[in-house]
């Protein structure tokens, strides 16, 4: 793919980037009919319900305007199956409709790149597409499915549960600071490891459907701990309770920043797509090897209890978490 | 609701002016869970396969900056429902992307009244939202459900099928202009009546639903018909033949301006959101009779014959189509 594609019509555009007809790549069987008519037919499996989420980032807004497409492109996938892992759920299809300034094929190839690629890794078919001129924005909707009454929910945790996470906190946080030059690096692989947690966070779609059936309720960590956390504890109707010493923040993290800093974004910067997960203390240890076989670390960090709202300490004293979590019209 | 939602939280957001959890206009029970998770549950009936698409609308592109909210909302949820239409599938859930500068309680209260009054209309249910600041953009994925192989394509059609047409062409193209300020109406009713059609266009789901096992193939006219029959040809691996006399036009059309005028936004100007079907001759009257049940006319425009590309006929000549349909990137 070589040159400008300004005046590339928006059926060979999609066509040209996004539709996978010609390769066994992604190839499902469960599409019936994909990308070229009015609308996508897809087979779910028995004994299934649908699972459908839809989320969209916005140039200079969720991402630098100078972002590299492939990074937008992947970025704009996998906040959509972080949704999936979330519910246990299996992501299967995806439509997407793309807002962009001109048809650049150099940036279109770049941001196709970005999406398929991760697209391929899940499994996930391009079924459907809109493309339209205006300011750059993506909107994808996932759709997947999950074993009827398996689905995990925000409202199951119980009093007692511990409160776990996948992963590390923070480091995206920290990798947008360096990006857009907020934030100077001290090491270049410690930099570089928080940009790419930034730029490419890996949706934990393998240990959400570990998960299922073990956990009593998950949420992804998309806004940031302190205002996801809140969601939880109210929608399962009870308090919960942090220790913010036990944050598992990355070596990359702690070396660039100090522990101070560190903690703030951990708590509140939001964009690390990891998971939040009630569990009950009897299973705690089988949700753990389930991370250990995924080579992905496993974190209790506090517990729900009776009441609402959720607390914080740190050394055994309350802790003040520094500010409400990423709202888009705060 | 009143005053200015300036700084309203995006929960908070849609919470208020989407979800209908407190109501019982849309329940569904198959909505197992909807808004507020991270994705929701959905429920299809034994038998059917999921039918999913997307269409965005951007302002200043698909409708003026200073549109009517409620004109928006219906809109954009309209353009989603044709595209069931054109399978002839049942829409069922929808989930909302919205980008907008800010978060106006006017302006939503409006856009909502709109979106949420065709939604009722057609017992969809609004699942999922995300809500963005940027420029107003809005994206709609709607989904259905048609059963197992009996979903209308643009690709069915056969030689000797009859090319007909819902409804009556030309008239969104009017009431663009007129809105616009580029075209001055001659009759107050008949203005009225075309920008109504612009900007509360009315899917033909019904008519999708009755064409089922009837018509051998359909497609919904968004782009125009010289663009969107040129693709139902292609995918049919047909020649289409019209008779350009024979397009359906309206009185309110016919008395604002020449017939040649009426004629070339009837081809080329899209948003009427009519339904374009190839049925063979001998189940024309079936869909004839469907049409007259649920009030809406249904015109034979021509017919498909073996080789490929349209050709245009009018009064016994060649007849020269004015120009490509809709393409958002030319």
């Amino acid at each position: 793919m070589n040159g400008d594609a300004r005046g590339l019509g928006e059926f060979e555009l999609i066509d040209r980037f996004f539709s996978r007809s010609k390769s066994a790549d992604n190839k499902r069987s469960d599409v019936i009919l994909g990308v070229g008519d009015d609308a996508a037919l897809l087979r779910l499996p028995l004994g299934t319900d649908l699972v459908a989420a839809v989320d969209t980032i916005v140039a200079g807004r969720h991402f630098p305007l100078d972002s590299d497409p492939r990074s937008i492109g992947h970025r704009a996938l996998a906040v959509n199956l972080s949704d999936m892992a979330a519910m246990g759920a299996t992501p299967a299809w995806a439509t997407l409709a793309l807002t962009l300034p001109s048809a650049d094929a150099n940036w279109l190839e770049g941001f196709s790149a970005g999406l398929m690629r991760l697209a391929d890794t899940h499994g996930v078919a391009l079924v459907g597409g809109d493309t339209t001129a205006g300011p750059l924005t993506v909107s994808i909707q996932i759709l997947g499915f999950v074993a009827r009454d398996m689905a995990l929910r925000r409202s199951g945790a119980l009093a007692g549960d511990i409160l776990a996470v996948t992963g590390t906190l923070g480091d995206a946080g920290a990798g947008l600071a360096l990006v857009t030059g907020r934030l100077a690096g001290r090491e270049r692989a410690a930099s570089d490891e928080l940009i790419e947690r930034f730029e490419y966070p890996t949706p934990r779609v393998a240990f959400g459907s570990s998960a299922r059936g073990i956990a009593s309720a998950a949420m992804d960590v998309s806004d940031g701990l302190v205002g996801d956390l809140t969601k939880l504890a109210a929608a399962s109707g009870l308090s919960a309770h942090v220790e913010v010493g036990q944050l598992p923040m990355s070596r990359a993290l702690l070396a660039t920043v100090p522990v101070a800093q560190a903690r703030e974004w951990a708590l509140a910067a939001g964009d690390d797509y990891e998971l939040l997960v009630a569990v009950p203390p009897r299973r705690f240890d089988e949700l753990a090897a389930a991370a250990r076989q995924l080579n992905l670390t496993f974190t209790a960090i506090g517990d729900l209890r009776p009441g609402s709202g959720v607390s914080w300490a740190l050394d055994g004293r309350v802790f003040a978490a520094p500010v409400q979590g990423y709202d888009h019209f705060r």
